[in-house]
């Protein structure tokens, strides 16, 4: 049963979820709390894949003193041995009384287990408190374990009119640098950041996160079906970040000069020269790629959308009017009732640049 | 000399300005207050035209007790018989001791004059007391004056990737209820609204302020060359609204029909099949038309836009992507550098719409 005070610790939990968000990948964020007599006596969050989980260390905290207490957790406790000991031994282990959870496990081959195993032990068991808050919390790995790909966030910067590009193909920068620090926090947020190998090509881009203080470097993914990067390229030359080339070449010799320079190349399959989607998001999958960013360009973006595979799409809408120019293709739209459907989650204004947030519908 | 007080008073005066904002067409809207022993004793706006200006009004209200007053005024009282007599001339009746003026008289050849004749009748004037809100609010007013032709809003329905229609040119309802619900704000302000002759033949709309209440309909303008318009559609049929068209064809008989539907007909110069935009303004001007709403299609959106023919530009974002679809045109834009830039002015939610407001640089 739900109680008044309920709501307020698992706020908390969820706060300290929050810190830790974009830094636990493949793992969701998570937080908990300990209270007893109306107190909280320890507190804990995940800090990253391999460290103790967010029970762990508020029980490590708690000690002894967690006897009789409530333990509040924003998902659901594990009762399975991976890279760390199951959270359920820890809990019954330490005579907590009561756990509140915010929402289950969302693997539905152990969704559930871990409430079922703490009430068999005869611990008292909530689950639904501030459930919203907690799935939006970790809605890429959510979306990770349900669907078998990467959470996909697309962002496109781009004209009021819609324009990524000039006719020329122009397009640093479209948006300002209030715009540009943004969208670095946008790739904080994700395990790995994709592109095409024309934008690799027009622009030699770094991919890295800048301007923010962050702690690690998502991984820097091109699509490059005929092995075109150049050597030369920010993205082989600069080891700040990890690069994964995907291609349909057989080129042995590229791939020997790549690898030597320390990147990873994987080979997929493609179709009409282009690499199939779904086979590239199966590896990335299988790579623990939990929250991929799909940067662009056009021909990118516009493939990621035609074949439905994203999630959420980040716009940078500039304060200018390109007309003719390059934007998103052919996505199949042919009647309006057609058109792909999403709800704005957040606008953001960046001095005279917008930032909108769409979840796919 | 400014004084502490006169910003509350002229804020009160903007204020009764802005309850008829778009209903005094050509006239600018005015408010005016009359203040004595530190208390407003009169207040006064300017209604529609042919109705007493602010000053007027106030002054009526006022009386005999005006003798000593200061007058707040949020535009510069004019000197000239128009269709009302001088306000200078009732303020210096009335023998008012200090008048406060938020702007000058937009209009070179008279700006200025007023605060002349008050100041040789010994009264103490004092301009510049909220000047930029006070501009704000009649910006369409100043833009007609001073550029001699009408202020020019442009409105487009889009997706997020900047398609006003798909490429069968469907585009009826790109935005939701609650955005077209606003766009008939955006009508009232306007003293006409414009369309392209092709947006007639594919929607045939009614142009009519409709969903919000309102005293008066803009002109229905249509961008129609070679007098297609048939004789069916709605802006013929419903009489609830004014109708002018502009062409170049010299279709006498179609002329006569149209002029029997109470239809006015102007001519005006084409090249290469289309209307001269600025000839059309020109025209549109001396109709005393001061604010235009250009509705589209895209491709009179396009050459207001390439001509720089517009002052502002309101977005409506409906959370869709269409992908290959019908957008702005050819703009004249080969670099980024060359792109006409905006300043962003509102931000608006309309469920899952957004409106953005932009003024041209």
């Amino acid at each position: 049963m739900m109680r008044e005070t309920d709501h307020h610790f698992m706020r908390r939990a969820l706060e300290l979820a929050k810190l830790r968000k974009g830094l636990t990948h493949p793992n969701p964020t998570v937080g908990c709390v300990i209270v007893k007599d109306g107190k909280i006596i320890a507190e804990g969050y995940h800090e990253k894949v391999g460290m103790p989980h967010a029970e762990a260390v508020a029980l490590e905290k708690a000690g002894t003193q967690a006897e009789g207490s409530t333990l509040y957790v924003t998902l659901e406790p594990c009762t399975h041995y991976g890279r760390t000991p199951p959270c359920t031994d820890a809990i019954i282990r330490a005579k907590v009384k009561r756990v509140v959870i915010a929402t289950l496990d969302p693997n539905p081959l152990v969704s559930g287990r871990g409430v079922q195993k703490l009430r068999d032990a005869g611990i008292d068991v909530c689950v639904g408190v501030l459930e919203d808050e907690a799935r939006e919390l970790n809605e890429d790995f959510f979306t990770y374990i349900t669907q078998k790909r990467p959470y996909i966030t697309l962002k496109l910067a781009q004209s009021i009119d819609g324009r990524i590009a000039t006719k020329h193909g122009e397009s640093q920068w479209i948006t300002n640098q209030e715009s540009r620090t943004f969208a670095h926090r946008l790739r904080a947020q994700a395990t790995a950041v994709l592109v095409g190998i024309n934008t690799v090509l027009r622009d030699d881009p770094s991919l890295t996160v800048r301007h923010i203080p962050w702690e690690s470097q998502p991984i820097r993914v091109v699509l490059d079906p005929n092995l075109r990067i150049p050597i030369t390229s920010k993205l082989v030359r600069e080891k700040t970040a990890k690069t994964l080339i995907i291609t349909a070449s057989e080129n042995r010799e590229k791939m020997k000069i790549l690898e030597d320079e320390g990147i990873k190349v994987l080979l997929a399959p493609a179709e009409e020269g282009k690499l199939i989607l779904r086979e590239v998001l199966r590896e990335l999958y299988f790579m623990e790629i939990m929250h991929l960013l799909v940067e662009g360009g056009a021909q990118t973006i516009t493939s990621f959308i035609k074949e439905d595979l994203y999630d959420r799409l980040f716009i940078f809408l500039a304060p200018i009017l390109i007309g003719e120019g390059i934007g998103i293709g052919d996505i199949g739209t042919s009647k309006l009732l057609d058109a792909k459907r999403h709800m704005l989650k957040s606008i953001y204004r960046f001095g005279d640049d917008v930032g909108l947030e769409y979840k796919k519908l």
